[in-house]
């Protein structure tokens, strides 16, 4: 975590997207004073959602105080699989499990972002699967509290997410905007394909015009999930990362 | 292929779905007289398609040439990758590779069928993702000659895949229907992870249900592409094709 910090500060990226459990095996409070006083703001926590499990209410209000004490405005959610075979009463699940928690993250000014993981994770990870269901089940709510999160990785292959960006933009729910690029052959679980921005097939400067566009002047996380650049070290990553970034979106 | 072809009449399935591998391996004009022999019919020949392959124009009317010596009905179009970071313009690639192939098919009396695949498999084996986009790219020409291939596997996580069934059925498009079953953890490469049907997640009732309901009178071709069930004796896994197919969607 210190690394991570540091490292931010000195590449000049300006916020940093945290996950629950490196938090926690750094310490909440630690890591919540890291971050603070080294002036790097924390602009979400990964994750919430799994509404599955057992647990799913108090973890998910477990969550949203960490994004509080973090001071992250937005906790992601990953939804959950199907869990047997009925898609559809899975997917009204997370609705009415998100509509649960929408007073909690209210009250702790927590903004539950939805997230559209890519259809090859739905029977396992996440029943929604395109933006524009994200859309559907955050309808019911303000968008203060709950919004969507754009995940190139995920979205990219769907030819109506141009439609569906314009529509976050236009009931100001894009919370999170997140860049990560395609690569093949895809490993073994298709949890750990991810390439540094500008390796794979996606056309990310498309994405980020789009977000732009649609009126969205948030942060811009980039995602990598790769054993072999997790072997890297961080710093060589992360200088890797914004050179790709930038090659691949322009300065913005 | 003679133990496949014995193992269907034995078995008392009415049909079988040929690759052209197998089927180029075993002798085209050889298979085509040991299944009308036998009194099974080639209910399709997969596959034609990955329009970006220099050869491709010269390869598909092969493929559709090998498709009426075999008496099959249907060319399964794999349309092919992406090849880039122009999603557009590869979809728009295989409209134009598609119609420049209509007259060849109609000749032939071949219906080439598009096949949406997973988009898992964007990037690298087809572009067209999802029904809504093979009925799209099929619309401009005659039922008779471009029809859309529904394969549970692919389009299962799609929320619009009813509505677009039913759309197909209107347009008599429904030229394959492909029973095949998802199951996790995916392997790597993402092509060998089919399980027999009723092993996976997939609803495959409510499909067949739903192609009846849309007026599809013809054969339903079950896949099983996966290592383990590979190494099986034939008869066992053609024995437990038919028992979860009976187990999923019934006598038919």
């Amino acid at each position: 975590m210190p690394e991570l910090v540091a490292g931010c500060v000195a590449a000049g990226v300006r916020g940093v997207g945290l996950w629950r459990e490196e938090t926690a095996a750094y310490g909440l409070r630690r890591t919540a004073e890291l971050c603070r006083s080294a002036g790097l703001p924390v602009t979400s926590l990964c994750r919430g959602g799994f509404f599955g499990a057992d647990d799913w209410y108090d973890d998910n209000r477990r969550a949203i105080d960490e994004a509080a004490e973090l001071g992250a405005p937005v906790l992601v959610l990953v939804s959950g699989g199907q869990d047997g075979r009925d898609l559809d009463g899975a997917r009204a699940r997370v609705g009415d499990a998100v509509g649960r928690l929408v007073p909690y993250a209210l009250q702790a000014g927590v903004t539950l972002a939805i997230e559209p993981l890519h259809p090859m994770f739905c029977a396992d990870r996440c029943v929604v699967s395109t933006l524009g269901q994200a859309l559907d089940l955050a309808e019911p709510y303000p968008a203060q509290a709950v919004g969507v999160v754009v995940d190139t990785y995920h979205v990219w292959w769907d030819d109506q997410v141009w439609a569906q960006i314009e529509r976050a933009g236009r009931a100001g729910r894009i919370a999170c905007f997140q860049l990560a690029d395609w690569i093949t052959p895809l490993p073994a679980g298709v949890l750990l394909g991810r390439g540094l921005p500008g390796s794979g097939c996606i056309d990310l400067g498309r994405f980020a015009t789009a977000v732009d566009a649609a009126g969205y002047t948030g942060p811009v996380e980039v995602e990598v999930f790769h054993e072999l650049v997790w072997q890297r070290p961080g710093a060589q990553v992360l200088a890797a990362t914004v050179a790709g970034y930038r090659s691949a979106v322009g300065d913005r």
